[in-house]
């Protein structure tokens, strides 16, 4: 089940993504993170990459991309606010680049 | 070379594409229409199909994806506003769904 997460799971979870680069919102509600390449292809390659673990994790990042740029959002609809699933893709996003 | 769509042309390529769901921006310099699909691989799907065109031609969307939805907004930055290529991927992007 996908649970909100707890204080003590965002202070396990959210610092090395902070880190990595990732802001959460005002609100606390989401992650965001945009991710800049060399050319579009590459641009959207990474998009692809995602896609893919977006689709089997049935957990979809609202996304702009603009040639070179990807701008990410991550939040969990469902339960209102970040989950697990959202600091697993944004993981796997860093993977992917 | 790729030039400002004269008012002439505008008359000629832009209703068509009114009528299949583009806007113009009130400035009369970007194309707009949101795209929507049965689920996040056909909107993705999609995507890829405009991504390889978008290479292809050097020109590329600015557009946002959230699940089955892709927004896209298109205009020529060279020229300041639309151009022959806006209306020709415009005119893909229709072709693509």
């Amino acid at each position: 089940m996908t649970e909100r997460l707890s204080d003590t799971a965002r202070g396990t979870l959210l610092p090395p993504l902070l880190e990595a680069g990732w802001t959460v919102s005002d609100d606390g509600k989401t992650l965001s993170k945009t991710f800049e390449f060399e050319d579009f292809p590459n641009a959207f390659g990474f998009m692809t990459r995602a896609a893919i673990y977006a689709e089997k994790w049935d957990h979809h990042p609202d996304w702009t991309n603009t040639w070179n740029k990807v701008a990410v959002t991550l939040t969990t609809h469902d339960v209102g606010g970040l989950s697990a699933l959202d600091a697993k893709l944004a993981r796997k996003m860093d993977q992917l680049i």
